[in-house]
């Protein structure tokens, strides 16, 4: 068990996309490519079948397959230290499922939303659903994911992590994507008996507002932004980290700006995934399509995007892999 | 297509529950007595693996052999006329496999919720990945199953109707199970020309509120009390259907009452399904425990339970089959 | 107290609107007109200061000086037999003042909403601050008004009679601005002992589905289309009455139709009441602009405003006092 | 102008409450009390009628005596040396008439909430509104009030801000009442031509989460939990500012457990201002019961609140005088 304790996520760790062809296949063979790419960044740790990797537009087949290969070309070759696996769907036995095989296939962790339909209306209910899912791989560290404005389930975290932790001995800490940074300092704040620092590792998911997580006690962030703008991102972590306030909040602000050229466009695409695909694509990384209920850009909306990136002077912004600051 | 057209559901139609064993498997083998009850009440239709149902928390493997049984205990048997399918799911390509398996299945119709994750937008994104579903089964009538306190998907079902009739030659209407009786109306004065008739069949989700349903123009309800109290649902129907309001409305508020009841204990169980089955087994009529993130009650929460529908005169409501009004 | 439990509404009862001057000033001398047109098509009672009123964008003066006028000019002419005055206000005091006076002034009932900044989490509280107002007026029949969308403050009206009972001798039931028709239906199954009506006095203010809460067991709405389309929501009325559901939802829809093209412009003009005062001057009835923060429309959105109504064929629907069927 | 745009917030700005005896009426003798205890901690600026002065359940002239009693007690006497008064009310004549006033008692900035019943759906009516209010008393700073929680008007502030200098001279910033940072980083972030400090002054009003706003650029608070706890407070701003977060996060964490308590409490009296007002009587400063729909706590609820302050250690933090590290 002290090896999972062992277990933590820091600094930036991108929530990846998956690669698609314009058929609406998983493009696997894309996954090599896009896991250089991160590496050549300075990415050393990631997070697979999220949100921004459409984990929940796929078949079980294809995310254990999507799993597979992200520990064949990114962590047997060295590029990419650790990979933490979503696993969560719409019904338990799927998760336990999908647990098993993440086991299995050697991934570092696994994190889960708790159930999407039948919102549980006890937080008891919550932790017993994550214990069920986290007893299917007992030897692999467990994240909460905690993403209310999609899931609906809105959950004191703090709370959770202290009655979970009774319960899920392989429980580390929480993906927490969520502007609540109240529930999350109280998360930062709950110690071991006789340690000043956080029992849990707490990594933020909303990286237009990381510098004030990081002040709270975060550890880090797993997002999207990461895979865009590395270096500016890596730059809020650092200057936030030295107090230099002002430069911090320069970068932040590029990372919002971006953030809302996604929410001017994520919306008639059918949803952001789509909007940030499609700026991916636009700094050399392109990972196609999403999948429905989303579409990709007609090429008249991609030369807006591109524009508007543009304006914001998105791509004179020091973004390259020389600039890796957070490795 | 016109045999699409002609399939109607109406009056009563009880969204099953799915039996299952006190270790959380599926008891197949009681869908042939719940069967047999429902048919002895005067059920004709029955809806499949929707909330009531537990669907959200089957895998597809339980979804289907859920259908197969039902189609040869109830179906074949002459029992049940007609059985509609839930497909909806947390991804398109296994909603597309349900209502493939559905079609050759020999199920009557399918019905399916928008995408519960990345929710959709705008109405264009719901009406083509609904099209997408229907044309996996293109023979076969189409529901869009509207439940909007669940899914999270707020969206107008006339305006929906409209563009989707457009899409999907397979669409023939809606489960509502919305309170919204403004959208509702508008729903069931969509007519086809030189027709006075409602162009949509429009079944109502809401049995607490039924009676305003139907003098809306709704053609009947697809819930579950029905399966706890149908001589109190279908005199809901006979009275308002005579004009008989007064009388209606005591009954009506019978079916309150007893919602207020599932609403008491629902939350603690995890869910109103959790009391509901706990309720039909007090009629007669047991199908076992829901499943996570549900629970059963306890023998003691089972006595409350039972306590509370005395207190209201439950039991002395004349719900016996020789009471079906609706058959 | 038995002359306060025999006051009744019932019926069409319009939420009257304050005419207003171009330069944003109370144009009192238009009541008179104002109060003969409602006469005209029928009016018996009339529900002053409240929402339709923008009773909440007036000052205490004025809205003691518009209850004068209506004693005055509608009610000592005989044209208006009841006046029933909303006196819910920011604070308590305020609301106590504007009771005693319409005691003073002569009105038939008084009506108030709840606290709209310290929303009360309990209902005692609601309880306890409409007492306080009611005792003000303590010989004024009293009703709540419930609506929630605009004050957020949710609560069961039907837990809210049965506590506020006890405690307010004058109350004498609520206007219900709410789509819960299974609140709603609670409400109009409290009965007295002995009795087989409604203890409460419950008029419906969401004239879009007032067909469904007809049959529900309510008494009448107190809106606002009875102002604009007399004929046709007394049709709905008389046509619900008579168990003519298929006639009743075409009046029914006539009246959504006209909700749908003020919800239309009323965003743009600041508010819902700023629609429907333009719609009003269309048929004959100029109350002027509205106030701040609602402006009137410019001539060409008030083209767009006749030129809608003109295509669902607004103006070609009876509504005028000869067709006056609620009376 | 000049003037008006070199007034500024800072540090920490007591929302001060508002003293009343225990028959409801205004205390205004206590005034000059609870100036001298606010003065001793080392506060120089206060914010009046509030929602911690429950400045929403009082009438005009209770508000315009408050002012007047803290201009002469308070200003007057050189304790305190800026008073900004909030004139928000339910009409904009009340709050024109309330501005007028204040200019007149010679307080140095007013703020205003924006319309409360009747939400502006656009921008613009909400800028036209605080236009008109502005305009009242043009010589004096002007501040949106943005509690979205309490008034339900969500609106960009960093929109706002743009489009309402353009309209408002005395525009000079806004009491930001909402956990919203990305929208407060926008707001931060608005600069002067060729300047690189903020144009407007930003202070925040969750006091749980002031050290994320600081980082952000905030330039204090606005909040209630100086009038308790002083001393912690000031040291949340200070450490963060020397960018020791370790300790900044342990003085917030005990605001944060405060606030705990207060939620806890709050909703049981009617509203969390019951709770502080009884937190304040606790640490010296007696400022009577709320009015409704508040009440104070019952002499066995005291007790409890005391006990839960006690084992949170409340009474134990340096919070006196002479810790006043933000003077």
């Amino acid at each position: 068990m002290s090896k999972i304790r062992d277990f933590k996520l820091e600094g930036l760790v991108p929530a990846v996309f998956t690669p698609m062809t314009t058929d609406g296949a998983i493009d696997y063979d894309k996954i090599d490519a896009y896991s250089r790419y991160l590496s050549d960044l300075g990415v050393k740790q990631v997070f697979l079948n999220g949100t921004t990797g459409e984990g929940f537009s796929l078949t079980l087949d294809e995310r254990k397959k999507i799993v597979e290969t992200w520990v064949r070309v990114g962590k047997e070759s060295g590029r990419i230290r650790d990979i933490v696996v979503h696993v969560g769907s719409l019904n338990m036995h799927d998760s336990q499922e999908l647990a098993k095989h993440a086991a299995v296939a050697g991934v570092d962790a696994i994190a889960t939303v708790p159930p999407l339909f039948f919102k549980p209306s006890k937080l008891e209910y919550i932790v017993e659903y994550c214990k069920k899912i986290a007893e299917a791989a007992p030897n692999v560290p467990f994240y909460y994911y905690h993403i209310p404005t999609m899931t609906g389930v809105e959950v004191n975290i703090e709370d959770f992590l202290v009655m979970a932790s009774k319960e899920i001995p392989s429980l580390v800490g929480a993906k927490f994507s969520s502007k609540d940074l109240v529930d999350f300092l109280g998360c930062t704040q709950l110690t071991a008996p006789n340690r000043s620092d956080s029992k849990y590792n707490l990594m933020f998911g909303c990286d237009e507002q990381l510098m004030a997580a990081m002040v709270m006690g975060g550890h880090g962030s797993v997002g999207s932004t990461p895979n865009l703008m590395w270096g500016t991102m890596a730059r809020v972590l650092q200057l936030t980290a030295q107090g230099n306030f002002p430069e911090a909040r320069k970068e932040q602000l590029r990372c919002q700006k971006t953030v809302r050229i996604m929410l001017k466009y994520g919306p008639q695409l059918g949803g952001n995934v789509a909007a940030l695909k499609a700026i991916l694509a636009l700094v050399g990384m392109d990972t196609g399509p999403p999948r429905a209920p989303m579409r990709a850009p007609s090429a008249e909306e991609a030369r807006a995007i591109k524009a508007d990136l543009n304006a914001i002077g998105f791509f004179n912004w020091d973004n390259q892999p020389a600039t890796n600051l957070a490795s």
